[in-house]
C-alpha cells in the first residue's frame, strides 16, 4: 500500500469551454493544471481529478473512498451540482476526509453547508495586485514561503467574509484597489480538515505561480485524515447496555 | 414601542396528538407550556407560537420579522420541514435572530444546516435520573442556578455528540445509567446566537420543572439579538468606487 | 443604583511627559482625552482614569470593584506595572470585568498573561494611511461605522499577530505601506469580554477621530460584564456531599 | 537522524519520596514510569525524564531543544518551578514543541500561563470510579479505545473547570460521586499543541493501566510539531523596506 497522500481535484470545468481567455490561460482545464502543481511533488501525493459533467460528477463512492483530500474549485454553476453528491461529499469530510476550497468555491454549495454561514463577500475584477499575508510562519500551510507573496492580478475579494470564526486564519490578503481579505482560513467539521484558500480567479494564471503551487500542496499535506474514519450514527443503547445497572421507569414513545 | 424580547415557540405538535402519554403531560401542546414558562416573567417576554400544521408552518416573514428569538422543538417530523422555510430561518439567524434548539431539535434541519455537521448522539428511553452540572456559574445562561440541577426522570442523550466546537459549554450532564453529554452548547451563526439544550423528552414533564424553566428565560434573555441585522451579500464593488484608485487591467469573465 | 457602564481608562501616561508632541496631540494625557470621548455618551457611561504613577497604578480593589470596563493604553513602561496589580486585574476579568486593550498595550503584561502568547507584530513608524475594515458590520463594536474608515496617519501594525484564534474578528486593517493587521479581535477569558484595539499610536490624533470614538464606546458597551461575578477557586467536595452516595476506598495524600 | 518524537517526561517526583503509598504504586517516580509506558512503543518514542529537584529542574536550554513533546506532572510543589524556565518552556511551546498536562498540572505555572484562566475545579479524594467517555470516536488521540473506559479509583475532578473553551473537547469523564469533567482538552497557543488529561491522582496505579497508557502514547504522537518552530518577535520593517513604496511623514517617538 502506498503511503502518498490521495487527491482528487474537482473542477466545475464550465468557463475554461465557454471562455477563450480561460481557456488561454489554462487549456488542460483548472481541475488538471491544479493536478499537475500538486504532482510536481509526485513522492508525496496520487491525485486524480473529476469534473461537474462526468456521472455523479466525478465523484462516485468508489472514488470518494480513495481520496484523503478532495479540491473543490467552482463558479459558474454551484447550482448544477446534485444535492446528493454534496451530501455524499459532506459525511465522507466528517469521516475525516480532508477539503481545499478554492477561491469561488466559497459559494459552492458543499462550502456553505460545511460552514453553516452565507459565505458572501464583496468582489472587484480589475486585475490588480494582491499581497497575501503569512499570518503564522510555522503553520504548514505556510511553510516554504517568505513573510508574503505577491500575484500581479488577481479577482479582489473583499471582507466582509460572512463565515464562522475560523480555527485559524493563515492568510490575509492586502489588495492595490485598498481592500483586506481573510484568503487563508482552516476548520473542522466532524474529523474532516477544511482550508478555504482565496486566490484563483480563471482568467488569470494564479494556479501556475510558484508560492500558489506552494499552498496547494502544503494544503493538501495538512488535510490529509488522521485519526480513524468515524461514521456517526444515532446508536440507541438498550437498558441492559447501560454502563451502570438501571431499570427503566416512566413513558416511552419509542 | 416595547423593550420586550419577541420570542417564538415553535412546536412540531405531533406526538401531543399521537401519544396520549404526551398529551397527559403537555395537555396544550409542548410549544404553549413552553411558551407559559418563559411568560412567567411577563415583564421581560412577548411570545407567540407556531406549529409545523399551520400554512408556512407558522413561521411566515411577518411572523419572522417581529421575532427576537426562536425557540424549536421537533422530534417525529423533522423532514416535513419545507426546505424554504428552514432557508428563512436560517437567513433570519445569520441577522443576528437567536435560535434556542431542544432536546430531540438536535436532528432538525435547521440546526443541522447551522451547525454543518451531523449532530448524531446515543440515546436511551429509561426515565432515568438527569444531573446537569454548570460548567461556568457566572455566565447568563446558568444564572438562579445552583452548582447542579436534577432531573427524576430523562431520555440520555450520550456522547459522542457529532457537533463543531462551542463557542462554551455551559451545562454538562451526567446520567443514572452512566453516560455524559455536552447539554448546553452555545454558537454563533453570523450574527445569529445559537443555544442547544438537551433535556425535554416529550414524556416526561421536564420543561415544568423550576430550573429548566429557569434555564428556558435565561437563554431567551441571552440570545437575543445585538447589533444590528445585517443583510449579507455579494455586493460588487466596481473599479471606479475602489478606495485607493486603480486602473482595470486583465482578462474578464464579468 | 446607576445603570450606566462604570469604565476606568488607564494611561501609562509617560510619553505625555516626556515627548513634546505626545504632550501636543493630548495635552491632559491620553488617558484622559479617551475619558472624554467615552463621556460623548454621559447618559451611558461613568469614567474615572488611573495612571502608572498613582499608588497601586490607581487600581486598587475599590476602584476596580466599581469598574464594569476597563481601557489600558500602555507602551513605554510595561514592566513598571506591578506583578501584583497585574494578577489583580486578571482575576477580575475572570469574574467578567471587561478589559479593552489598546494599540501598544498588546505587549502589557495583562495581554499578554490572558492570551497566553508573545502577541508581538511588525511595525513601522512613518505616519502612513490606515484603512480600518469591518469584517461583521451587523457586530456591536462596528455599530455606527460604513463599511471602512480611514485614519491619515498612524503606526503601522502588521501580521503576523501572534494572538490566539480570536473568537471574532471584527476589523482587520489595510496599510499604505502594504502590510495588513487583525485590529479588532475579541477573545473571553474566564468571564471577562476581551477587545483589543489596534489604532493609537501617541503622535497622531488618532483617539480624537470620530469614527475611533464610536469604536471606543461601542467597544465599552460591548465589553460590560454580563451573568454574575462568579469567583472561581477549587473547592473539596466532601464524600458526605457527593450528590450520589459512595463510600471512600483507596489510598489518600491530603 | 531519528524520526522517532523525542518525549520528555518532568515529574515533580515529591510525592514519590513523602508518601509511601505513592512510592508503592510507583517506585521509580511517577515521571519514570509514564516514560515506561510510552516506551511500550520503542520505535515511536525516544523518552526522557527530568524533575523537579535537577538543575533548572531538568529542563535546560539543551534539553528542550531535543524535546518535541514535553509532558507534565506537578501537584505539591507547583510554586517552587522557577519563573525564568516556566517562561523558557512556554517560548518554546509557542515555536511548536508539543505539551501534555496531567491531572493536577491544571494548577501548575505552565499550564496557566498558557490558559490565561485560573483552571480550578472541584475535587475529592474518595478513590471512586470514573469512567472516561470519547467524545469524539475519530480523534487521534481517542484510537484504540472504546467507546469509553474505566478507572477503578480515582480522584474526583468535577465542573467548573475555569479553561478557556477548548479548541476539541476529546474526553469526558463520568463520576461514581455523580460529577462530571471535561478531562481531555486540546487547545494550541502559537504553535504548540496542548493536551489536558485528568486522569492520575498518585496514590492510584492509573498509568499503568492500559487505557490510559494508549492515551499517552495517542497523545505524544499528536502533540509533535507540525510546520516549522517559528521564533515570534517584533521586528521594525523600515520605510524603505515597505512593501508599496511609502514616504515617512508625520511625528515620532522613536
Amino acid at each position: 500500500m502506498s503511503d502518498k497522500i490521495r487527491v482528487t481535484v474537482w473542477g466545475e470545468n464550465v468557463h475554461e469551454k465557454t471562455h477563450a481567455e480561460v481557456a488561454q490561460v489554462y487549456p488542460r482545464g483548472m481541475h488538471q493544471h491544479i493536478a499537475e502543481v500538486l504532482l510536481q511533488e509526485p513522492e508525496k501525493f496520487e491525485v486524480h481529478t473529476a469534473t461537474l459533467d462526468q456521472p455523479e460528477h466525478g465523484l462516485t463512492p468508489d472514488i470518494l473512498a480513495r481520496t484523503d483530500v478532495l479540491f473543490w474549485w467552482g463558479h459558474a454553476a454551484h447550482d448544477q451540482v446534485a444535492d446528493e453528491i454534496v451530501a455524499r461529499v459532506q459525511a465522507l469530510v466528517w469521516q475525516g476526509m480532508g477539503l481545499v476550497v478554492l477561491h469561488s468555491g466559497h459559494l459552492s454549495k458543499i462550502f456553505r453547508r460545511l460552514m453553516g454561514t452565507a459565505c458572501t463577500l464583496t468582489w472587484r475584477e480589475a486585475g490588480e495586485k494582491e499581497r497575501v499575508w503569512v499570518c503564522n510562519p510555522g503553520h504548514p500551510i505556510a511553510q516554504g514561503l517568505g513573510r508574503y507573496f505577491e500575484i500581479p492580478s488577481e479577482e479582489m475579494y473583499g471582507e466582509p467574509f460572512a463565515i464562522p470564526a475560523p480555527d485559524e486564519n493563515v492568510f490575509i490578503s492586502w489588495f492595490e484597489g485598498g481592500e483586506v481579505f481573510r484568503s487563508g482560513c482552516t476548520w473542522k467539521r466532524g474529523n474532516g480538515k477544511i482550508f478555504y484558500f482565496r486566490p484563483g480567479h480563471e482568467v488569470y494564471p494564479t494556479y501556475l505561480q510558484k508560492e500558489v503551487g506552494q499552498v496547494l500542496r502544503n494544503a493538501a499535506s495538512w488535510a490529509r485524515p488522521e485519526g480513524s474514519r468515524w461514521v456517526d450514527g444515532c446508536p440507541n443503547i438498550p437498558v441492559e447496555q447501560a454502563p451502570e445497572k438501571i431499570v427503566s421507569k416512566g413513558g416511552s414513545v419509542h
